[in-house]
Order: structure tokens, then C-alpha cells, then sequence
């Protein structure tokens, strides 16, 4: 979950209110796809191999009972956890089982450890002290064992932080904010990710930021936040939603002052792995089409929507399409990206490894916005793209997903191959509960619908074999006027920004 | 939070699926009142005292500031804690500002503390392992400093775990259920509050039970658990749905161990107190209408909806009642209950020390469903109690609680009462989301909606003005067939249930 200036998944971006929404290049409108009129009209593909993908997806139930496989046997899996490498194996052993040849590669990844974490607003004349319901941040700095006690100070974004000046030295900054739907996750998740940072700056001694969520049961959002690399860093974690409505109406009556105790540490790199297979295309085997999704999740809950749904779906179409009668025209490759989550190291591994090969990527996409029912298919590629899939969406119609979304298909673990103006393209999901479970303790496999990853899983297997069947590849789209990596605009903008 | 046979709150009453509801007295069928068709109709009660009453509750935000003093001033409250012992003196401190006379009177109570709390299932050949989001009930035992780790096993009923007999020796019971509505919560709550004595009896060394929720982001749910005085006791927990959902599939997979750590502890006694103000009647004093709370609270959360809510109405409609320019012909009589949760205790000295005076009872209400919206009156008297209370709904038809509940009027607190048959009123709120937060950490002043509460207090003022103003009383109620403290049914027989 890296929060700067990542491509938004479609899935989401679909949400953003249009007055809040970024820039986009010119949409095209969203247009349903209806089915053929009469059984006799001749679809450009073969409605054979449509059943061979769909039916099975929709029947066997193969990609959730490997999202339980992956949720209950494995659990969490943060880079450089022993979670993580059991997942590495977990997928090779899978791959090799559905007869889809696969390899490791390797990604130097960071390792952050959770420790002790609790919190306390402390009594005043007029009030008792509160417990504080909190998560580490990723990426945060441990306090002194005794715990942080300071003043807090309340913001609402990183100008008004800005503007105190030194008024908030040896204190601890509260970010809190208004997100209530998927789409302002985009406007404040800058917040976490970077607030810390001009915290720190500021000289501020510690952070709390209001959890990034759509729903709370006194439920904090982890996530990670980005320092200077070899600069200051300070305890940064994120109050549910609860707590920061409670630090807001308290500090409407008198200073408040909360002790703090996080017991996080930073360990030494560890080498760790992208999980990446193939299914050779027939005829161009040296043409790409590329489907992921991240197989590192957070330390709390077991990724199961964020990706171990994304996963299992992507592990699926694999496995569907090599069991085709015959492969399709052009090479299926899946990736597996490792440490999404923290830092983006396995994208940027295998956006360098595989540079050379990247201009024969014709078409990539990540599944990462949760194990939900697809609503449209997404695209980013240049001129006439939309009229190039149309044909194939036929068999999306019953899915509910025969339509182009009006955004532009994306993923974070995508966009170091943006330069490369590789053509993305998506399976949007209905993301609107997606906020609720994300980077929590409850993103937990019981909130995956089996009806609807399959659904899912059915479409992007289908939309996979169509990229990598249809007779000609989608045009290459405009290089992002952004490079990965840039530096953010300020967190209250409204921004694309991937999770 | 008793789970024995205490009458079932109507709010929750209404919810029952009919098939599974408790067999009930003859109840009259719903009946909506309508507004006078012409304002020319004269009703029997002053319209301008029931716009001193209804206004005020909806214009001037009196209780729900009050609640927010309560939760975010004073916070949790279990029974003999420092913060029940400090919400008595608000609560005196309230009546005084308000004018209404107030005094305490004593209530040994018990004092039950939470310590560290931690559980994990244990990692097998096939699974890694998981940590369990749990919360040791109130009266569980502690367990050894290092913690229990024994093999669990999953029973889905009392009779199921009797049948398995010796078997369970040494293991950890783990009740499992089906509950998705409020409704359910009578079906099964019974397994929290006996299962434990149940497993000590049949040799087990620990409980897990599900949750007793309708929503869940890994929320375990607390409440009181029972074992015979003097008599062995064992540690005791829930867990959030989706661990007792994790259990289940592991258990049918193979043998699950579960380690955990309870460092509860029972201490000594405590003198608390119940807080009772009164506004006196003007004709007939003597005759006393009681409305009542319970101000203690679990030590999870702040208690908002359970019973913050219903201590801020019972205050507000006390407030008001005394503001009039004469006293209805009745005396009103506040009680807040001091430990409702944790064993009744408040309830029986009550009952007990004003034995004398039941008889000159005339109507007795408990608030204890939350800070919702209201939706219905509700009764349990003697016949003809429908047609005496109808004339005076009028007031209540824009707040959309003008018709009787299908459901008896009752309450955990009243039941003490019921033998001195005792007529109860109340007014039913909609408890659908009640059980999203009963008992959790997540039951905070957010959760409660500053309309809904306006609208509940201002009905239970008019109801309360309607008791102890109409010209004659509500005719006696039978007495209960269960005297209040006998046993039980089995907890998944369908049988009501206080809460
Ligand atoms: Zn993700
Ligand atoms: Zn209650």
C-alpha cells in the first residue's frame, strides 16, 4: 500500500466523486455490451473455449478453497516474514500442482516487525482516561519502552501541519480527516503515508492519524508510511475511528494528552521473491500478457481481500487457461508481486529484471481491490482499445461485468512498467466494503463472498485469454506524465493513488 | 446482561422469528393510532404539556449531552469499579442541576477485573499458526500465568456437550452457534452464561464461545458467565465470529490446539450504589411510577447504547416531568440500576428494600435496547391496559411509536417485580444494530445517533407523564410463571431472555 502517485485502480477511481475526482485523460462513457440478439450470430471467438474458462470458475469453487489455503494455512504474510516466505512456496507448490510451469525471482525486501502497541488518552479534572484503540503504522519507529506521553495536536492536513511551525515541537500531531466512502481514500491517504514525515520535520515527537476506513468497530487501519531514507523517524500510529472522533470532541474542551508505547522494530533486509509462472503462448510466445496481483498482505488479518483474493483469481485463470485444448495465440504470464504492501520492491524488481522484455508486454493487469462481484472491465492503452475488446465481452453479460468503466485500469504493483508504456488493462470490481476490512485484523476470509470470486475469477480468466487471443494487441498508451516515484502533491488534493 | 429468564424486552421481542418465539401471553395485535382528524377533537391529556415534553426532548440535545458527559467523562463502569463508583456521583450530581430530589441507596456488588488477555491457535503440519481476537468473560477464571493450551472441542449446544461426556476432560469447549439476528441472541446467549459451569462440571480445562453478534471487524463480545457459588470455575472466553468461524474449519481439517492467557481476577466485594430521584405527585404521591436504567456499564467500550442511552432518557424525561408547572397526579420515580450486567444486584436490592412499596407500583419501565429510534409502545398488565393508554398516544404519532407492540413490556432490571406483579410499560426502539456493539469495545457515543435519542427520550417522557397523569392505573399483570432466579431452559431452546 504504497501511498504517492500510483496509477488509481479503476475500482475505485470509478467511486471518486466526480467534483473530487483527478484529472483523467478523456473517457470514454461506460457502454454496456448487450448479448448477441439471436444464438446464430458469429462471435469473434469460440464459444467453446468461453465455456472452458467460465464454467469451470463459476462451478468448482477452485480459487476460493486455494484463498482459504492461502488465509487459514499460511495467514498474514508481511515482506520478510516467515509467513511471507511459506507464501512464496505455497504458490509454487500450487503452480506446479495445476501443471503451470513457475519460478522464483528475487526481491530484497525490508522487514518491519510489530511489537507491543496500547495507548491511553490520560485523565484530566474533567474527564477519565480512554484507552486508545491503535496499530503501528509500517514502517514506524518504536517509542522508548516507557512509552511516549505529550500533548496532542489536531490537523486535518499536511498545509495546516505546515502552517503551525514549531508550535507542535515535542508533540504528538493527530491527522484526522472526513473519508466516509472508498473514494476519499485517495485524498487522505497521503495523511498516513507521508505525514509522519513533515511530522518529524516539524519536530513533533509522535503521530496518530484517524484510520483510513468506511466502517469501524473500534477498529484500527494499518498501512504504510514512508520516511527519509537515513532521516528522523518518529511512533506513528493509526486510532480507529472511534478514537479520533474522541480526541476531536475532547480537544473541543481543553489540551489533550495521550501516552503512547509502541514496541516495533526494524530488522535487517531480507532477501524474499516474486512468484512468477507461464502459460507459452502458441503462436507469439514472445508476446506478453501479463496478470498479477501481490502476494504479501499485512501483518494483521490474513490479506484475504487485499490480495489474497487478487491471488487466487490470478492463479486461477492460469490454471484454466493451461488447460485449454489449445494455448491461446500469445504467452500468459502471472506474477506474483511480493511487498506491495511496504514498499513496492517486488514491482520495481521485476519492472528492472524484465526491462528488456517490457515492450513486448502487451497487456498487464493487478487484481487488487478486494475478492468482490466484477462490475466492468477496464482499460489504459491508446486509440481504439474499447473498440478492440468490445467484441470479446459478450461472455461477461451474465457476470454483470460486459462493460468499459469510465477510469483507466491500473495497479500499484503495475506502475514501474508505466514508463514502458505497457497497456493495462482490468476486471473492476464492486469495491464499496473494500474500506472496511483493509489493512485490519478483519480482512479475514469469512468476508470473502465465494459467489462472488468466482464471478470474478470467471472474468479474469476470460478477459486474460482475450488479450492474449485476439488478433491484434492494443495500442501503447502515452508514458504517465508523472514517473513512479515522484514526489506526491499535497495529501488533502484529490489524487490518484494506488493501495 | 443476565441470561437467564428474565421477560424479554419487547424491542427485541418484536424481532423474533414467529417460529422460534417464546411462548407468549395472548398479545393484542398491533394497533397504529392515527392524529385526531380535526384539531377541534379534544384528547383526553393537555396538548401543551405534551409540547413542554415532546419539544424540549426534540430541540434541545439535554440527553444526548448528557450521554456524552457519561461516555467520554466518565467512561466504562463495571460494577464496583472506579468508574461506576465516579458515574454515581454524575448521575447525583445530574438530578441536582436538574432539579429533580436524588439519593443512593447501597448495592454490594461484585468486583470482577480484566487482565492480559491473549489467545492463539497453535501452528499444525497443515497450518501455521493464528492469534485469537478474544475477550474473557466476566466471572471467567484466570488461567495459569503461562496460560492454558489444551486440544479444543466443538459443541453446538448444552445437551451436545453433556452427550460427549468424559470426553472433554482437560480440553478447551468451544461453543459454537448460528446467531445473525437480534432475535437469535435469546437462543443462544444461554452458552455464555451456563456453558462455562457446564464444561467445569464435565472436567474441561477452558471455554471459547462464539460471539454473540450480528456484525463483526474480529469484535469479541463480553457479557457475564455464571457458576454455582463456591463452586469450581474455569477460564472463559469469547471469540469474534470470524475466529470461531476460523475453529470451525480448522476442526474439519483435524485436531486444533489453542493456547491461551486469562489474567482476570475476582476481588472482594464492593459497596456501590443504585441512584434514585423522584418527582412528587400532586394527588396521589403515593402511587409511583418508576422509570429506570442501569447505569453500570461493561468495562469494554463506554457503554453508550448499553445503557448510556437509557440512563440519559429515564434522566432527561425526570428533568422535564419536574420543569412542568404541576406535577403529574402521580409520583415519577428515576431508578438507575447499579449492576444490571454483571449479576442484578442492583435489581434485587431494589426489590427488596422497597418491598413494602411494590404494591403501590402502579407502572414500571426499564430503557435497555439502545439509543435507537423508537418504534412502539409496549405493555405487560392486566386486561384492558391497551384501551386505557391508546387515547394518550396521539403525541407519539410524528416520533413513529403510536401503536402497541405485539410484545410484552419488561426489562433484566424489573424482573425483581414481577412477583409483586408489577404492570410494566415501555417504549421499543429499533434494536436491529443493537448487537453490532453490545458488550465491545465499539459501543462509544459515535455509534448512537443524536436523533434517534431525542426521539426515544421524548417518547418515554410522554409515556412516563401518561402513566402517572391518566385518571386510573393499568390493572396488575398475573405473576410470572418462572419465578425470577429459577433455572433456566437449555440455551437453544428459543426462550426469553434478558440482556
Ligand atoms: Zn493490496
Ligand atoms: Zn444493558
Amino acid at each position: 500500500m504504497p501511498v504517492s502517485t500510483f496509477v488509481l485502480p479503476a475500482s475505485l477511481a470509478l467511486q471518486l466523486v466526480s467534483g473530487a475526482a483527478p484529472a483523467a485523460k478523456p473517457a470514454s462513457s461506460p457502454a454496456s455490451v448487450k448479448p448477441a440478439a439471436t444464438a446464430k450470430a458469429t462471435p469473434v471467438y469460440s464459444q467453446a473455449v468461453a465455456e472452458k474458462l467460465i464454467g469451470p470458475a463459476l462451478t468448482e469453487g477452485h480459487a476460493y478453497a486455494r484463498l482459504a489455503e492461502l488465509t487459514d494455512g499460511i495467514g498474514p504474510r508481511l515482506s520478510g516474514s516467515e509467513g511471507a516466505a511459506a507464501a512464496v512456496q505455497w504458490a509454487m507448490r500450487g503452480f506446479k500442482a495445476d501443471g503451470v510451469k513457475a519460478w522464483t525471482e528475487p526481491v530484497k525486501v525490508p522487514r518491519w516487525v510489530r511489537g507491543e502497541e496500547r495507548g491511553e488518552v490520560l485523565a484530566t479534572e474533567r474527564t477519565r482516561a480512554h484507552p486508545l484503540s491503535l496499530i503501528a503504522l509500517g514502517g514506524s519507529a518504536p517509542t522508548a519502552p516507557e512509552g511516549l506521553t505529550a500533548e496532542v495536536v489536531e490537523v486535518t492536513s499536511l498545509e495546516q501541519l505546515a502552517a503551525l511551525g514549531d508550535s507542535v515541537k515535542g508533540k504528538i500531531v493527530f491527522f484526522n480527516h472526513t473519508m466516509s466512502v472508498p473514494a476519499d481514500y485517495g485524498r487522505f491517504a497521503g495523511l498516513r503515508g507521508r505525514g509522519p514525515a513533515a511530522a518529524v520535520k516539524a519536530g513533533a515527537a509522535g503521530v496518530l492519524v484517524r484510520s483510513l476506513a468506511t466502517a469501524s468497530l473500534r477498529t484500527p487501519h494499518t498501512g504504510s508510511t514512508r520516511f527519509e531514507p537515513n532521516g528522523p523517524k518518529l511512533p506513528a500510529a493509526a486510532v480507529a475511528t472511534e478514537d479520533a472522533e474522541l480526541l476531536h470532541r475532547l480537544l473541543a474542551n481543553g489540551p489533550v494528552r495521550v501516552k503512547m508505547v509502541l514496541g516495533c522494530s526494524e530488522l535487517p533486509e531480507v532477501e524474499s521473491h516474486n512468484v512468477i509462472a507461464e502459460v507459452k503462448g502458441r503462436e507469439k510466445p514472445q508476446e506478453i500478457v501479463l496478470i498479477s496481483a501481490h502476494l504479501d498482505s499485512w501483518d494483521v488479518g490474513t490479506g484475504a481481500h487485499d490480495d489474497g483474493a487478487g491471488v487466487a483469481m490470478v492463479m486461477e485463470a492460469a490454471r484454466l487457461i493451461a488447460k485449454l485444448p489449445q494455448a491461446p495465440r500469445r504467452t500468459v504470464r502471472v506474477v506474483l508481486f511480493m511487498n506491495e504492501e511496504h514498499g513496492l520492491h517486488g514491482a520495481r524488481a521485476y519492472a528492472e529484471a524484465h526491462a528488456a522484455e517490457l515492450p513486448r508486454h502487451v497487456a498487464a493487469m493487478e487484481m487488487d481491490a478486494g475478492g468482490f462481484k466484477p462490475v466492468a472491465v477496464s482499460l489504459r492503452a491508446g486509440a481504439g482499445g474499447q473498440d478492440l475488446v468490445r467484441p470479446w465481452l459478450p461472455p461477461l453479460v451474465a457476470l454483470g461485468a460486459a462493460n468499459f468503466s469510465a477510469r483507466e485500469a491500473g495497479g500499484a504493483d503495475l506502475s514501474p512498467m508505466a514508463p514502458a508504456r505497457v497497456p493495462f488493462f482490468g476486471v473492476e470490481v464492486d469495491s464499496s466494503r473494500y474500506f472496511d476490512y483493509h489493512h485490519t485484523m478483519a480482512d479475514t476470509l469469512d468476508k470473502v463472498d465465494p459467489q462472488d470470486l468466482a464471478r470474478s475469477t470467471a472474468a479474469v480468466a476470460w478477459m486474460t485469454y482475450a488479450m492474449a487471443e485476439m488478433p491484434t494487441t492494443l495500442a501503447r498508451p502515452e508514458a504517465p506524465a508523472t514517473p513512479p516515484g515522484a514526489p506526491a502533491p499535497a495529501a488533502t488534493q484529490p489524487k490518484a493513488t494506488g493501495h
